[in-house]
């Protein structure tokens, strides 16, 4: 049996506590970023907002969820620094909000799209991807790797063309 | 106002609907993804096979969660592909099961270790990072990027040693 890091002895003896009990188990980026992210609203929240939806009404509508589970969501996205309030006024209107991603949302961009590439792998929408993912550079698409390459830059997600990919099913 | 896709226009428009509802919302990957993924006990489970863990009592332990709840889990995992049972047998005693990553949850990793990458980032933890993921090959720090490098070939959780990091809580 292989043996995937050092956490763990690569043979398993029923009578062996297994190292990873040697280790503080909270201490971890996982635990901490999914006391943020950890609940599927949250992600799909900001899914939205990686396709541009800015208005509360809006991530109601494409999220078919309530404005009390909303409103909470988009509370804790906003402590997190993930989203930010951006309020508005047109003309002599009264002031309105819109939600715009915060640079740790912007950052987040390589873990959706990761999931989101996992998901096109695994689990293939019928008539391909729904999203198309360019650099505006080179104009080729995008993909997630893990790499030691060091002198490898990553491109941010302000580099990136999102656009309706083969598989997006047009409504309207 | 920078646009971040097609999907919407870069200048909203009180009276305009925001393109995003032009397209079927639930045809995503992301959302597939997180139909399986999008709970943090799930995620918290395959962090565990991550590091090594395998068997029933152990991930109870390290999760500190209900045995119910551990069941569930469990098994939304194996159906979706993500793990898979191993039933093993030492000398005279009874089969036990043990739960190992596969293909699914080994692919999984990149979207885990981006998710980790992001927390280091922003929610640093004292000490530094508490793992430490180096390529077995060339021994070189791994990290996750978004790339449009044709040629670039990303490296697969099983190429890949995780230890613990400057960060790691020995606590035994």
């Amino acid at each position: 049996m292989q043996s995937l890091g050092l956490f763990v002895k690569p043979s398993y003896d029923l009578a062996m506590e297994p190292e990873r009990f040697h280790y503080d188990l909270e201490n971890c980026s996982i635990k901490r970023a999914l006391d943020v992210l950890g609940e599927k609203w949250t992600l799909l929240v900001l899914r939205e907002a990686i396709y541009g939806v800015r208005r509360f009404d809006d991530f109601a509508r494409a999220l078919k969820c309530g404005r009390g589970v909303l409103s909470a969501r988009l509370k804790t996205l906003i402590e997190a620094g993930i989203l930010k309030r951006v309020e508005y006024r047109e003309g002599e209107q009264r002031a309105r909000a819109e939600y715009h991603l915060d640079e740790r949302g912007i950052d987040l961009f390589t873990t959706i799209y990761a999931l989101s590439q996992w998901g096109d792998r695994w689990m293939p929408p019928p008539g391909g991807p729904a999203a198309k993912v360019t650099d505006r550079g080179s104009g080729r698409a995008v993909k997630v790797v893990l790499t030691s390459e060091p002198k490898l830059k990553s491109l941010s997600m302000r580099d990136l063309k999102i656009a309706p990919g083969p598989g997006a099913k047009r409504i309207k």
